[in-house]
């Protein structure tokens, strides 16, 4: 046994116990005739202290020689401490050491392991194993177990059961790219990766398992956009027998849930938001709700002036930034400055500020008078000290940077607050969604949504039009969940492949045995997935997905701490019968 | 709402209720004025009732065209069942259908969903969608769903923390062949996907988890023996500030747990076994103890007689079969053309019955006399009644010979009953493994299996005495789990890199993340590994991993469902910068 106790556990209760700890040396202090040590590990920090009056001197030269983050084994008698550390649970005591043994010596860390520490991204994740010692990132991944145990007790004691499907399986021209596993034993053959176990959760609803869950790994060959990874986590959720409206119901369960047990916040019924309506009023799929600042749109009361920029516009649309009047002529500059990133990409922004006294002044007085300008504040919704912000061009285009603007705003105004929670149903999402270089529809969800009955016949005439039996869950403005009720008919599927572009014989080559499983008495059946590293990041109230994965790799897909990919032995290639082709 | 219950919900207390149910037709039985359908899900069979005095006349239609395997929606009212059926929960109840709608039709499958089916293992893989549905298989994949839930929640109870650990990694040449993935993004390099995840959750012990735990799938790109899959699920644990006595604590109290929580069986105090005591008594390293027929090697009382076989053999060993003197001559012929088949590989057997009136009658009593062969008895414990087979050769084979004997005849007398359980530790392996092929040792765990206290010197003297703290948990002759103490410092792994044959650099680019992580404090560690599948399967009483994955592979590594592995595309391989050299 190499401890009685761990570094977290004693109190003043257990003064004059004798006890062994072990851990990590996180400072020592050392006045010559006195040293203190910090003794840390997982579950917390325990003094030591070494005394030249009671601890031999032999002792009092080894503890003073203990340099940062070695790793010691100590018994000793837990005393009062004189001077009581409120801060930690230990702090009423310390251990006056009787016995030590260094376990192991450490170089100097290349950066301080603490809860703010000097090392750059690239180190710490060069010596991720020693970032995990630091209590933010552990806490974190503690704080993932929680959430994934929370999960699978819920979803078991709801009778689902969680099924592990194949990491081997076969690779689909449809959506990302696939990563590719070269066959040994089945000659110049591949398998792929999941990018989900889509189509097998689906065999498993034809097979009657009828309510399926796994917590399972994903694999995307993308280019790598900020805060994506190659691989991902997702909680699968497949039910049999249901309706949109039963998905919707059990997984808000489970999402409520999450929120009390994890979080401590109740939140009431999930809001439901058209696709539509969220594009109108938010310029997005994903609106955080937390705040308003919804969209105004101004066509009917900004166009038809003498203002060409917006006449010849798709769409004029603005929101109202509380208190914005108070922004200086120079930081609004610097806010069109911001919309005119190339990452939002707005060509410039018409404003308005809504003065205490009602009157209005803005950017364009030339071509609005105060009652005009009274309309935009109107249909914005501004209030008096508000500044509104106009937008006008594509209508897609202006409505995303008018979201950009409008989650920007937010963020500096301190209303994208990390503990509160504003979760979201959207619904009726299109089911195609048009490839702008390709001019080609492909399957806004997956080749395997169901359109709304009765809309299949507006494939061939307005293909962009289709609404689909599919939903995304919102939580703070991130997707957290998206799901659909599936195609169950062979019919449905084949013509949803055709106008997806496969050929009967593609069709039948990548998707045979789900359609085929369908001729076998195939059950209606929907579901989600959940992308559990963001749903944890929000969770634990904060963004970055990379902070809640022990191993994350770069953006360029490597994992710096073991060096991989890595060039492969020629022999292995040969096995592979594969040749590179550089 | 396309059911208010389950098929295996309604009682007798239920009866006069208005029910919607909804499930596969299991069988019909149509008399023409009544129709009986049994009714099936995932929760039970409901009989359903359909009458001509009750029931409409277009319905009475739809119900006699009702095919198997169809998929319907019911509603009616629950009444009492006229011939109860004790066989199932629901058997007092039935259902008089007041409406239908059929949700789905099916062909006829292609063998019978029923407990015992028609169908060959290729049939029943190509469809295994529908082999599913069958209830042994459905109830394989709760069971294993039960397993994994009691194993989390054992683990979590106890502080482990389950972290999830990459899936592209680097490959590494020791121990089996990796699976590997080409990078896109990282021309000509290439990830692996892991054996098992062993520097990870040593390095995340190296990072203060402390106690770690994940159930993951590993991969192995082996040429397949029975009942192997090329990925497979491990429970991987890891713990520092342990010795080897923690963790078989710990991992034993996971299994009896498991053996209680799921098969309601309490088992005592795990026996311990050292490694060369299993291999003498057993001739194996996982010994089934369920049952006696323990070896005893008679090189003492059988050789130095005139027998040359014997004399010139380095090991004769035998044992006893209860009750095995009433097998005839013929029997005994086929036993001894059972040990001569090319999978077992004796020469030959010797044999010796123990005749209830005391005397012996052997197969050479030329060469011995009663005396002699009392002596046979002594030392393989026979009884009167017995029967003692005898082998003798080269002492690993002839004692895994053996040992092959002991199994297939304790299966043939049914001492290997599915539902007794007898655990066991298997300790004090040696460390290295001598590859006869080669002439090389290697690592007979693992490359970071640490020696046992002051053995490291004899790794240049006699490599093959050396013992490790490594263990492997048996459960009724099948190694379940597996593990050991761990190198923690990196001047004793780079000596044990060295005799397994790594130069220094290779040992740098392999696993200098690991010994760099060595050198900043790294702590005691150890854990263990066990192998889903295989533990799922035996506690669930059988022995054939593939009846509790839902989707397995076959003895070439495809998956004949979705026909996986298959050719890629040629744009696919020139993303990936690779050409196929066949």
């Amino acid at each position: 046994m190499y401890r009685t106790h761990s570094n977290g556990q004693l109190r003043a209760v257990d003064i004059d116990k004798k006890v062994t700890l072990a851990g990590w040396v996180q400072k020592t202090r050392n006045k010559g005739f006195m040293v203190w040590v910090d003794l840390r590990d997982r579950y917390g920090i325990t003094q030591l202290i070494f005394d030249a009056e009671r601890t031999p001197k032999a002792m009092m030269e080894t503890a003073s020689q203990l340099g940062r983050e070695f790793v010691i084994q100590v018994t000793g008698t837990v005393i009062e401490r004189e001077s009581k550390n409120p801060s930690i649970p230990t702090g009423d005591i310390e251990i006056l050491v009787s016995e030590i043994s260094v376990l192991n010596q450490s170089l100097t860390p290349p950066f301080t392991i603490e809860d703010e520490t000097d090392g750059g991204e690239d180190l710490r994740m060069k010596y991720r194993y020693l970032d995990i010692r630091r209590t933010p990132v552990r806490k974190n991944l503690v704080f993932r177990h929680k959430v994934t145990m929370a999960v699978r007790n819920y979803l078991s004691d709801k009778e689902f059961i969680e099924v592990e499907t194949p990491y081997l399986i076969k690779s689909t021209p449809e959506g990302a790219r696939d990563f590719v596993v070269p066959s040994r034993m089945n000659e110049g053959q591949f398998y792929a990766l999941p990018q989900s176990p889509q189509t097998f959760k689906q065999l498993l609803m034809v097979g009657g398992m009828d309510k399926y869950f796994q917590i399972v790994k994903c694999f995307r060959d993308e280019d790598l956009r900020a805060d994506r990874q190659p691989e991902f986590t997702q909680i699968d959720c497949e039910m049999a027998f249901i309706e949109q409206e039963d998905i919707l119901n059990t997984f808000e369960g489970l999402t409520r849930h999450l929120l009390k047990e994890i979080n401590g916040v109740e939140v009431g019924d999930f809001p439901r938001m058209q696709y539509d309506d969220a594009m109108r009023m938010y310029g997005n799929d994903k609106p955080d709700i937390r705040f308003g600042m919804e969209f105004g749109e101004l066509n009917a009361v900004a166009q038809h002036k003498d203002f060409g920029v917006f006449n010849s516009a798709e769409m004029v649309v603005g929101i109202a930034v509380p208190g914005g009047n108070s922004y200086t002529r120079k930081e609004i500059d610097k806010l069109i400055d911001w919309v005119k990133r190339p990452q939002v990409g707005a060509l410039g922004m018409v404003y308005c500020r809504c003065n205490d006294d009602g009157s209005y002044k803005s950017s364009v007085d030339k071509f609005y008078d105060q009652e005009d300008l009274a309309k935009w504040a109107e249909t914005t919704r501004a209030k008096k000290g508000d500044l509104i912000c106009v937008l006008s061009g594509e209508t897609n285009k202006v409505r995303a940077q008018l979201s950009a603007l409008r989650m920007e705003l937010a963020e500096r105004l301190g209303l994208r607050k990390a503990d509160e929670f504003a979760p979201l149903w959207v619904v009726d999402f299109p089911l195609l969604e048009l490839d702008e270089e390709t001019g080609h529809y492909h399957a806004m969800h997956h080749p395997f949504t169901s359109p709304k009955p009765g809309q299949l016949e507006l494939l061939d005439s307005k293909p962009g039009e289709v609404k689909a039996n599919a939903y995304d869950l919102v939580l703070n403005g991130n997707e957290i969940g998206g799901g659909s009720i599936r195609i169950h008919d062979k019919e449905t599927q084949a013509i949803m492949l055709k106008h997806l572009g496969f050929s009967e014989e593609e069709a039948k080559a990548q998707f045979g045995f789900l359609m085929d499983a369908f001729e076998y008495g195939a059950p209606p059946h929907g579901g989600i997935a959940f992308g559990l590293d963001r749903l944890v990041a929000i969770l634990g109230g904060q963004e970055t997905i990379r902070d809640f994965i022990a191993f994350p790799k770069n953006n360029s897909g490597r994992d710096v701490m073991i060096d991989a990919p890595a060039p492969l032995d020629k022999e292995q290639l040969a096995e592979l019968n594969l040749k590179l082709d550089l």
